[in-house]
């Protein structure tokens, strides 16, 4: 990584930041506190599997942040299973029930297997399960920030001088370091963030992480992006996805795809920053769409927004297809999402 | 109006109930506080123009609210004025500061410049002022409510059996009549209702007088039209309308244009419940878009939903073209919004 990288990723707001999004620390999990922010820089510190899964389930962290609380706590379980006569067995456990907590992000599970493969060649090759796992920690986050900072460094060049940026709900390191790189090199871009109801990843997350990157952003609320468009203010549109299938459709937070249309009809390129696609999701059918508690609909950070008499729903996520993204952004370059099997194998793990 | 029509309008809920919406009572100016219900069923009492005109601009009432609100403020300055030696330049001041309040729906001007016609005329032809005033509030209120109702009538003939209705914001009367027509007719629609932020017009006003009024109702947030359409869940697309333009341009709250894109890419019609196009606006140009307080959007309730130092940007309305809008739904029937000429006229008052 260059010196120019490692100043901007120590730069990253506190639940971006390496040091905090999740790390393990005197055997527990220390999970930077998503519904806190900004209000409050504090992490939750889980001593036990179970803990960590609450924690997921109940948004303490999401989009990159339960892949690698995972990881935090099968190191947790090495540490605590080093003496067990079957130490995999927690692991293989443990795994289970963290991919359990969120059904739509495959990130998570292809985080924990790659850890339970790490333990296993461990294991065969009789080399200490706890320190392995440490040292697989740490290589898997270091890889995940480098490709954030790749993919950043890629969709900084798709932004033109005074473009305005839509964007929707958090779309993590990558998205934050390709503003704050775009704004470095004088581009001044503005990003137009939807609030992100109903748990205003976009308000608490996102607005507060660039502004204190030092880019330009409004707020605004999830209604009013196609009348930013009819005004001329938005130039590109860039998400994350939560995955990526190999036939091209973008699931990410329910928004993205009402967007992707008014973007279409607006002639306005959308472009998807991800880690690549999901080998194992061919197509849609693959992903399971989450539906949250419907009661969660019903209120605003803990405030009643309606009585309890009114019925809710809750689709967490919604799916884009390809003919309205015009670009996958990956740490290989900008993809065609119809092509994404050229440079991303149809099998096997990436 | 027939028996069955006046029951449906006793039962409307209280901010849509024609003894609650706005009244004039004892010389003061009375208006259901739509920022409390459906918590409260509280009215405001307003005792000059100001605080009514401050009313309208906090939004205790909005939609058909601050026409129906200023048109008793009228009758509550002509009862204040009798004895004046120049009655109705009371009347014109009230008219202006009133008309200023809200500057994008047209309805509220229209109101108000029917009330000073009225006055001038009852002036002329020697009749007394409040009284004459005071039938002309009646008869206002009674023509709104009986095309509210023929509205609703012809709007239920749209929705089909176990249709998935989506609305924005508050449609009110018209529409919340209309579901409630075609939930007893045996159609059994579902209506899917966006929260509507900032203001949270849907969750708090639609979608509990839907409920109220017996109509099987699903509150969802302002992200979701887009994959509930996807997944078949809606039929129809109807809202109200701020302003229709006689080139057929709605102007609505934010979030409208958005769906209605959404509807056009799933082949979805979008009709308009409306009193009728505005002969004093030819086009889109002719409607001024109110931009609120910024502030507006980083709170939810009052409670914060991120920090002061994030900017926002607040535009209330946004304009959906003709070529989104399958009908505008009038008493007259449903209209081709490329034909609104045809049947009204493009100059003098309606």
């Amino acid at each position: 990584m260059t010196a120019d990288g490692e100043e901007l990723l120590a730069r990253l707001p506190f639940p971006l930041h390496p040091d905090c999004m999740a790390r393990y620390e005197d055997g527990s999990v220390l999970i930077a506190d998503r519904r806190r922010f900004p209000f409050e820089e504090v992490s939750l510190r889980c001593g036990d599997v179970e803990e960590v899964a609450a924690a997921i389930e109940d948004m303490v962290t999401q989009g990159a942040g339960p892949p690698m609380a995972a990881a935090c706590a099968l190191v947790m379980v090495a540490n605590q299973a080093a003496t067990d006569s079957d130490p995999l067995a927690g692991l293989r456990t443990a795994r289970d029930r963290l991919v359990a907590t969120r059904p739509t992000n495959t990130g998570l599970r292809r985080v924990l297997d790659g850890g339970l493969e790490a333990a296993a060649t461990a294991q065969t090759e009789r080399r200490p399960l706890a320190a392995s796992l440490r040292a697989w920690l740490e290589d898997t986050k270091g890889r995940y920030y480098r490709r954030a900072l790749r993919t950043a460094r890629i969709a900084a060049e798709l932004v033109e001088t005074g473009d305005g940026v839509l964007t929707m709900c958090f779309a993590e390191a990558a998205f934050v370091l390709a503003m704050a790189i775009a704004q470095e090199s004088g581009k001044d871009p503005t990003v137009y963030v939807p609030e992100t109801r109903p748990y205003l990843q976009g308000a608490r997350l996102t607005a507060p992480c660039l502004v204190r990157m030092g880019v330009r952003t409004r707020l605004v609320t999830d209604g009013m992006p196609a009348f930013l468009m009819a005004q001329g203010r938005i130039q590109k549109y860039m998400t994350a996805a939560d995955v990526v299938t190999m036939d091209g459709h973008v699931v990410n937070k329910v928004g993205t795809y009402l967007c992707a249309i008014a973007a279409r009809r607006h002639q306005i390129p959308y472009y998807v920053l991800s880690g690549g696609p999901d080998p194992a999701c061919p197509g849609p059918a693959a992903v399971v769409i989450e539906e949250r508690d419907p009661a969660e609909v019903r209120s605003c950070r803990g405030v009643p927004t309606t009585t309890a008499d009114v019925d809710t729903y809750y689709p967490a996520f919604d799916v884009t297809p390809p003919d309205l993204v015009a670009g996958i952004v990956t740490e290989q370059g900008v993809l065609d999402p119809f092509r994404l099997g050229d440079r991303y194998p149809r099998s096997g793990r990436t």
